[in-house]
């Protein structure tokens, strides 16, 4: 942690769950648990609720639904008080919210953030026993924990200052144009490079969900299982560097189109007087250290977000227009 | 980072750096630099000022001294008035304090803590460009950023309570033996496993210090290279998975007899409710989750510290006696 | 492959088969199938036919017995008038040998060499789609293929001349001590460091039965995956690096005792002026490159042969005594 | 080794060396020794001989010229005898040759095959202390032994025929299309996947070079070193998985353009009834056996080959034409 927050911020621990709507519980089953390795913590009538080996909560819950999208994301604050100060909050900014319950999650504080992103805060979980050091269950891929999201919007520098300013959120890398306009934007709360990540595009959407793996050797056992189920089709892109965040990542596609990135080895983000990481849009060691270009899918696809009041978001594209370089 | 701090208790970031006498700076320099790879940062008169890829500032000091031994532990904290939190603690304990200064680090509040550790902590230090990404410079087994330090101490339970009371550390994993008696600790202020360790014997003495590293393989690399340059006997114990904190290890000594830590893959302890894990002493697994032996060695030797009045901090012996099971 | 061999003499390919005597199948079947990863080609009344992922035939037997031993070893000859060309070499020898059946195996060539090891040899197999590209089939540590087995024998330098002299084997490393008494040596056949290992001790028993692995990562895989199962007491000796063929490796003991070892990364002998390489039996690199001691257990115990006539095989002592050093 | 060889076939053991012209040695130095971290074994005016952790002979040979492009490719045989074999085998077909000499090889026999390679044979050469267990001497990526080299030819079919009907080379795996056409082979002598691949293409030209690397890290590490030295453009494809030989992959371009691949973890040919593995031409895991497209350049760009009347040979285009699905 750095500096200590104000009585009236609410702490934000981490990002601690997403809730995905999937359209064929039995073809994700077998993609997330059977290929992937995420470990099933809960199945009931219609959902899945996943975790990795080191998740002592479930960080995935996967939904029948007739349309593939997502329905909110979720972090951990501190304390039930941290529910307090987050609901005066938006009480000053007159944002709507509602209390709902999850399975194992009694308290709930749902909302959409200003630019349209459907979140939810809590503060107290079920623990359960972790399977970290049960390695003779591990399967597949051995995901290990969630690590962070992405979210692909038109204003990334709004949706960034306002989780900066009224959470807390800090700064680790930022990617700028040549006139000084931010297209990308990574804030973390827990000391890591980041929770939130925000790319420029069409939005908002999710851009994708990612899982902390043990080692770069687990993330290639992942496209050798893909291959090896012949689903070669579901990696997109990588394996590969990051410059940002210096990750070595993959990213794939689950049967409906939701992207997941297995990423780690990044550096650690403590000191508050870390200085920001600040990279030129066309440098082509930002998005691969290597220089490998990046799919045009990955900048263009990604998945729709449940509205407070009910239906899709409304994605709009922004002002920033043109895709970066190293672009296949 | 989890609770807000009270505005009284000092701001610890963590661990940041540690000062060694060695009595051959060349031997040393061979070691640290061109076998385990570490980076020079500073090179003065009798002095190396070290850093692994990451960090940003020296991480590690070697000096040169008639004796071996460890001057002093230093841990970064926020800002300039947790320094002013930390001198009204002490003097409310009547702990005697000074100011020092070290290259790049103007201001170190120096003291011994109650339990005769030599400590120092600062707010601020220069930052320098870290070779994170420079992979064409990394030597050797590419130490990544400083992690911990492991102090051997007869009062295990004292030394940990005083951290966690005083300066918000929180415990993330404890050995206890069949009558309740901690005999090992681990407590963290960043939210990894530890930023300071503490193993039950004589001392209080320098156990180790450790640095991240950024896989198993680096690791074994690492040992490849000792054997290499035919010093395998500087190899003490490892590689090997640690039970407690999950980590991938390897324990080496350095000419002077220093103990290193290369560590790897452990987990996040960021949750304000994080419930710490509890290992019986005699548990074959908790020492190493494979259950090999430990070297006597490691369970009787460290390093002495140098007293806040000069001299060696006088090691004493403790009431817990005996060696866990599964010792070689 | 190096240079042509005599039409008299018979063209060892490799060492290609193992058959184990096992005391509880299904215990053996969760250690070898559930926890190693060895994959079952065929399962009948009281045996399990297992395989790597890469081997295209079953390179284990295991066979329910009242008591645990090695039925024999077998090695594949290049055609059938490679078998007329070893009972010539037996009948010139006077080594009584008979024709043997095994699931697959239509055809083998059954004796005892004259240092009391039951050995098979055949020329013809049923070959099946190997695993190597189902990744997603694969389980536990991954095994990959046969590689090698180690005798454990007081005659290491009269076994090694005889496989030398008469099967055109070919000596890759050697072990002597001071009187240049060889007490160790690495015979092959295929352009690898070894298909027979010779051992010095009481014996003819078998030592071990290695697998190579795909890579360093699945070995530790494996003592992660043994302590999850909390099975560590299986984990004998390593992981580590040898001296001897540079190895990377893993010593496990089966639940009746056998051992297996996981290798990876050595070598290639394939030219024919190969010189081979000699080690001092001090030489504390020799058993590990990284100096760890060996323990007893790997000097002392290994699995009965079963004899031609029946009965078990008798182990002799040899004249070589003592244990080199490093040593637990 | 397999089946016995005839008298008059020569026995080659392996592919041995190659030799580049390069126009710039100091910048040639920088990538191969220092970044890529093969060892310089000699180094005279104009050229440098560079050996693997493993090689006990130099393995690649860089030489200043005013163009860049391949010398000739050569194989080792068994022994002088073989040399007279392959001189009769050449007076048989009336293939022109002669004799050279290189620094460490005294006798090398020299000729262009009937298909247009420029190789040497020889069966002699000055052995060196190998480096491959001087880990602290290694650097860079650690190249670990020469693998295999790949031609580019219009007449994939005839090459292999030549080298399999006269110099017992085997069959491991084949591309074909539709027809029935040969689009790509993978021959080998010594048990590999490979020592020599045929790639259907303008030619003959040397498409790519390949070392054997200890695993997968290593390989990726080079990737982080390429992009550290800011060249990520010498990356041209991979890290991947080939569906043929199963390897763990890298392609990257030397500063004169010469293709060096990177190469571990194929599987062993031993078996005398090995059966040769087919792939569709348009099966998007044979190539990468992750889905991954690749680059035109691959499929276009290769090195010329000096004649043996001097000069460079004539690359022609072949009736396959038309590239392979997957590409980018």
């Amino acid at each position: 942690m750095t500096e200590p927050v104000s009585a009236q911020q609410p702490n934000v621990i981490r990002i601690a769950h997403g809730i995905f709507y999937v359209t064929d519980l039995e073809r994700s089953k077998y993609f997330y648990v059977d290929l992937m390795g995420l470990n099933i913590l809960h199945e009931t009538e219609g959902a899945l609720y996943l975790r990795g080996n080191e998740d002592r909560e479930w960080t995935l819950k996967l939904e029948l639904a007739p349309e593939a999208g997502v329905k909110h994301l979720a972090y951990r604050v501190g304390t039930p008080a941290d529910l307090d100060a987050m609901t005066a909050l938006l009480d000053r900014q007159s944002i709507p919210y509602r209390w709902e319950t999850e399975l194992d999650r009694p308290k709930l504080l749902r909302f959409q953030d200003p630019f349209g992103v459907p979140v939810a805060f809590y503060a107290e979980s079920v623990k359960h026993q972790w399977l970290l050091q049960d390695y003779h269950l591990h399967r597949g891929a051995g995901l290990q924990r969630i690590d962070h999201i992405n979210i692909m919007t038109p204003d990334v520098e709004g949706v960034m200052r306002w989780y900066m300013d009224n959470l807390g959120f800090r700064l680790s890398e930022f990617t700028e144009d040549d006139k000084g306009r931010i297209w990308a934007a990574w804030i973390q709360r827990r000391g890591s490079v980041h929770d939130l990540a925000l790319t420029n595009g069409t939005g908002p959407r999710l851009h994708h969900f990612a899982y902390w793996m043990p080692d770069m050797q687990s993330i290639i056992r992942l496209c050798d299982i893909l291959a090896g189920a012949r689903m070669p089709e579901s990696i997109e892109r990588g394996p590969g560097r990051h410059g940002v965040s210096n990750a070595f990542f993959l990213y794939i596609r689950d049967p409906d189109g939701h992207r997941i990135e297995l990423y780690t080895s990044d550096y650690v983000t403590a000191d508050p007087d870390f200085e920001p990481i600040r990279w030129a849009l066309d440098d082509p060691r930002r998005q691969t250290l290597w220089g490998a270009k990046t799919p045009k899918s990955w900048f263009e696809e990604a998945a729709p977000l449940e509205a407070f009041k009910g239906g899709w978001v409304e994605a709009k594209a922004g002002e920033l227009v043109g895709l970066p370089v190293h672009v296949i």
